[in-house]
């Protein structure tokens, strides 16, 4: 390997995802894709809210196979704004199995960029 | 009160605004309404450019009374750029009255990076 | 002159651009060079990714004259994702002759970020 140090392991990036179109969501499962083939010990994590939920719900997730795939295979956390779930009516249970929860959106992906993760706003 | 010591004092965040559609304005409502309700005593700026300028013009914006009641009780700051307004010819009497001007959206929001602010772009 | 010392020489930024709509095209441009003409000396880089790519192909891009004299006036790369090259299967002989390429766009947003670089998500 010619590249033998940079697994990624020191790389922390919080990823916001708001959008609900389809060329949306494939584009972040890309982006993941490609940052975790790179930097595969890289820490990740995305906060959907908004109308982003609905890539992450029971319900509507388009791609849920190729997220848990993902998530078990790396070092990725999903988490839906807690404030965006109650504006769905909606619960945990009605997410993926694999998804978290973070209590205001905003305010987790300022504490991460406040510990030294990167930030990425996601979607086309 | 069960988290007594985290009222968001010492967490300071720059949005960019630059949307004109109505979700996203309603979006950024929404975001600003959340994270200060979590965090009352954050630091918050939003900078507006490009289309996102009809958020606060009297002309155009759709939500001043929403907007003015966070400005006024909350660390909040509202700000054009220079060069939007001049591109649309329009002057700071034609934004609302609590909205202020920076002279360019792209320098303020490095600046603000810079200084260590967390960074959102809003918007869907 | 009353700010003689400000030539925007220690502010590094990095944009990224995905987006394909003429507007958004516009709008960068627009972000580029009052950000240039308020700041000369800044050192700013251009990570264009997914449909992003249009704007930097010598088949696609709308303004590449603008962007050439930008690039050669000012401390400005521009750069395409090599997974968005090979995605589109294109090469670096299918772009404008002054833009370069990076390995994964992310994992280059990233990187920037932790080297201490501003971090703006162009696009409208």
């Amino acid at each position: 390997m010619n590249q033998p140090m940079d697994t990624g392991k020191d790389h922390r990036v919080v990823f916001q995802f708001v959008a609900s179109d389809r060329p949306s969501q494939k584009a972040l499962i890309s982006n993941l894709r490609n940052l975790l083939d790179y930097w595969p010990e890289a820490e990740v994590e995305v906060v959907f809210h908004g109308p982003g939920i609905t890539m992450v719900t029971t319900a509507d997730a388009p791609l849920p196979e190729l997220l848990r795939t993902l998530v078990h295979g790396y070092h990725l956390r999903l988490v839906v704004c807690g404030n965006t779930l109650r504006g769905h009516k909606l619960t945990q249970a009605d997410l993926l199995p694999f998804v978290g929860t973070v209590p205001v959106a905003i305010a987790e992906l300022i504490r991460k960029q406040e510990e030294g993760w990167a930030y990425i706003k996601a979607g086309l």
